[in-house]
């Protein structure tokens, strides 16, 4: 075990804070005129981080996942080009919006190099992923990269090793994959303490705010992931998700992303709160500017059959058949195309216990007229009560009593960040016989909304998958996210998701509806908390809901409800 | 929930003994005189069962699943046929073996009538199952039938069930699968109290012996399907296993059967122990008179697509290719074919903690001489340390201090039988944090273990299975099975299983090795406890054990070493 360190903890903070700054090469930094003008403005992507940045970075950053790929593997642009565009633009990101754990460029260019050195030798790639920068959520471990994990006290060292000395040498096994893939890793971004809010905040970093619009939060907890790629500072990143952590910085910063269910891809040796916690399990996920992203991220990963390194994972490989039979019941505008069924999906639009606020409720109205207009068929979806589901998985999240999370906080003696303050004390466990009662009261409810979707089969359709709120707001208010159920019933459910953008709040549109009746005291005050004003500007998406183990079916909805949002526009 | 009754258990406990006899129609009951040489009879199998049968049913009986299939299918038999020679068998068995504890055969017959005429109007059959006698653990529900799983207290009523006015309304998902595939049921065959014991004894029927040697144990928590299909009662049973239970009856009465991992097939209304433990799942197998059998129930029951009805299924069908990739590495005798790789299969000698009987040695010799033999390659078998696989795994099947064992024992007053009441004492349950790091214990032996398994790719060939023990023994002598890792492990880990017969103990050839040195005070007890008198005539298999989800593969494996079994001798 780590030894309590003498140093308090705000010093060893500090430090860190000015260590991976002072990583950043001169050229890339920003003067204190230029922090200064990003402190004072409210949207800082687009036309603004642009004019930090030189017309061929932008060039190169303006492309996705996909184009990034092509281009390396047809000469047109080198890894070397494209790293150093995205490091540059993460390093600018990070100056302005304090998005990074770490920073490790110098690795990333040499990397770099030498996968061009092979591609001039080789003629050819290494894998589907040469070249393309990929940023990591920080709970991966890469060698000679710290993972603090936002934990003051696992600074300098990989959190969750047993043996000090394996400091620095661990790997994940899905970045060993990334890498024999071709993946240049360049950053780890931040998170909240514990993993367990929807927002981005630690004793190290302090917070990280959303770059749409200053007021809000990134989300979390791959918080980080979501903002360093609303200013492009990287087009596919790698996040985890137990409660909504891929899907809410998604849909906060205006992004895509992908929840598979937990036993798709490795875990194995990544670090993560309360690991022996393994009845609801967190999953790694992916996050992206493009869907495109997504689905290369997906099919590349799985080509290297994760399951035989990783016991947990279960032995599918990607199933092109379950892409393609999506693909081809719409256009390239995503309309329905004969002689094919349209699509069927369900929409939630309130979970009957918190209300979405007014431009959640007109995202959600516009993907439900873009499909219908699209020729596809959309019906109210109204499953068991997530009142239950939530109660049970939050359980889950708290049987420990907290003793994990309070094992590393007492590394470095820093306390619980106020967010977290209720919810995370030290408290006795729940016993044994409640456990397996809530195990049991889950399984049901999982049994119980499976049969509900069964039963949308009674017209001779069944249904595709399900429109959700992410949230009931949009990019949340710091302090003001009181209700995770929308995404938190569906990690009970261990369904596969994507995420897409839809909208941003717009205060000329999205107004107060003063006739609005509060079903309870929570949606009271989630209500009240919504104001147009502050929230202008804030990303809507929706998550898109497939059954367990549906990923390729998942995204290729989300291209055609993608596909008909643009037409729709 | 149920109210205890006043009636004493032991009286309860006779009338359904009494009520199970008296379903037996008149015409196939045994006379005294019958019943009196059986009970001098040490071999009940084959000659002497067949003196009670005519040669009609004894011809209907000698076929396996698959011939009996297509028998019916191309009309030279008629479901009512087969079902009443099974339905005759089984109540022969029962009457000798004590192995059932329900029939239903009216229902039965009533069932393969209606087969019949569907088949008579429309010239095919209802599906792959058409006709087949399924005999059933003690656990699944069907319709109109009771499912005690040997408690007292649920005589009348169906295990698990929270609406008194479900009894006999409840159908568990793989009988309604079963069904729709056109099976007839007719029996469910007995288990021991708790299904945590590797034989089969409660306190309703008292115990099953082995039909192939009465000083024997039929062995466990599958007891009842095994005896019965040794006495060809049955040519396909469905069963379920957490730590051994459809593989040692199949083991103990020279049967084959399949331990699927858990999530392959469904569990969904499935009485059982404990299922709030739900981190290491039992799981549904199947045991047959064949391999063909089991690979028609698996290949059947997937074509169901389980997963769409029970969210716990993981959504793999069956997958011809990855059966035909390696039958086609062997000829009809089993040897390694041109110019495909020969197999190449690990074999564990010992686990170094109980080493096996004489018997079960020679029958591990006698599958490797005729794998090498037939040009496939054996090599040794070292994985890390059974001892703690087993020590987590039987922690978890504690975990809950047995409350949910005397919950159901506190319905009619009956005690814990005598062989379990060390065990499954009343205790305070495990506290979370234990539990919590017995997770992750059991999940670094999984990752261990697979490494090791990885690391055998060494020479250029990954071993494709492993043979093994399934105890140290052959067919138990009652009270003296002492060790039960062979079988436990593999829950932990999750693989999947083929369990083939292999030989028979022999007294002549399995003798005391006088020079044996006990490797602790338990081997010392296992390896007294053999005797050759007592042994002789005692069924041995191995277990074939592939990785997780192998099913199609160790099937396929199980195919050539059967093969190659017949070859060499």
């Amino acid at each position: 075990m780590r030894v309590p360190a003498v140093v308090p903890w705000e010093a060893r903070a500090a430090a860190k804070r000015a260590s991976t700054l002072a990583r950043i090469p001169q050229a890339w930094r920003l003067d204190p005129a230029q922090l200064d003008e990003a402190k004072g403005q409210r949207d800082l992507t687009g036309a603004f981080i642009h004019r930090f940045l030189q017309s061929r970075d932008i060039e190169i950053i303006s492309q996705d996942s996909l184009e990034l790929t092509r281009a390396i593997g047809s000469a047109k642009l080198t890894a070397v080009e494209v790293t150093t565009a995205f490091c540059k633009t993460a390093a600018v990101a990070h100056q302005i919006n304090n998005c990074l754990h770490e920073v490790f460029f110098e690795q990333a260019l040499e990397r770099a190099k030498q996968l061009d050195a092979y591609f001039a030798e080789n003629g050819k790639t290494v894998g589907p992923l040469h070249g393309l920068p990929i940023s990591l959520k920080d709970q991966f471990h890469v060698k000679g990269v710290d993972t603090s994990m936002g934990y003051v006290g696992w600074i300098g060292s990989n959190l969750g090793i047993k043996d000090p000395s394996q400091a620095h040498q661990v790997e994940s096994q899905i970045i060993t994959e990334l890498l024999s893939l071709g993946a240049v890793l360049y950053c780890k971004t931040s998170l909240p303490q514990t993993l367990l809010l929807g927002e981005t905040k630690n004793n190290i970093i302090g917070q990280t705010l959303n770059p749409h619009n200053q007021n809000l939060s990134c989300g979390g907890s791959s918080g980080g992931e979501g903002a360093l790629q609303a200013l492009r500072g990287s087009t596919l990143g790698v996040g985890t998700d137990i409660g909504g952590s891929v899907r809410i910085p998604a849909a906060f910063n205006g992004i895509f992303s992908l929840k598979p269910t937990p036993e798709r891809l490795s875990y194995r040796q990544v670090a993560n709160t309360n690991p022996g916690q393994n009845t609801y399990r967190s999953t790694v996920g992916f996050l992206s500017t493009s869907i495109g992203g997504l689905e290369l991220a997906l099919r590349s990963t799985l080509s290297r059959k994760p399951w035989i390194s990783d016991p947990a994972v279960v032995p599918i490989p990607f199933r092109e058949d379950e892409l393609s039979l999506v693909r081809e019941r719409a256009d390239a505008n995503g309309r329905a195309r004969e002689p094919y069924l349209p699509l069927k999906l369900g929409v939630l639009w309130t979970d009957k216990k918190v209300g979405p606020h007014p431009p959640v409720l007109r995202g959600l109205h516009t993907v439900v007229n873009a499909l219908r207009e699209a020729g596809h068929r959309v019906v109210d979806w109204e499953p068991p009560l997530q009142a239950t589901a939530k109660r049970v998985h939050v359980s889950f999240l708290k049987a420990d009593g907290a003793h994990d999370i309070h094992s590393h906080l007492n590394l470095s003696g820093e306390p619980l960040i106020p967010d977290l303050q209720e919810a995370f004390q030290l408290r006795p466990p729940l016993s044994l016989l409640e456990t397996q009662d809530l195990t049991l009261q889950g399984l049901e409810y999982e049994a119980a909304y499976s049969d509900y979707w069964n039963s949308t089969s009674n017209d001779g359709q069944i249904v595709d998958a399900v429109i959700m709120p992410v949230a009931p707001h949009a990019a949340v208010i710091p302090g003001k996210y009181y209700h995770t159920a929308y995404t938190e019933v569906i990690n009970l459910l261990n369904y596969s998701v994507a995420v897409i953008p839809v909208t941003k709040a717009n205060k000329d549109i999205d107004v107060v509806d003063p006739s609005y009746q509060p079903l309870n005291g929570l949606d009271k005050k989630n209500s009240e908390a919504y104001d147009p004003e502050i929230y202008d500007g804030a990303p809507v998406g929706v998550q898109l809901v497939a059954r367990k183990f549906e990923e390729e079916k998942i995204l290729g909805i989300a291209q055609i409800v993608t596909a008909a949002l643009k037409a729709h526009r």
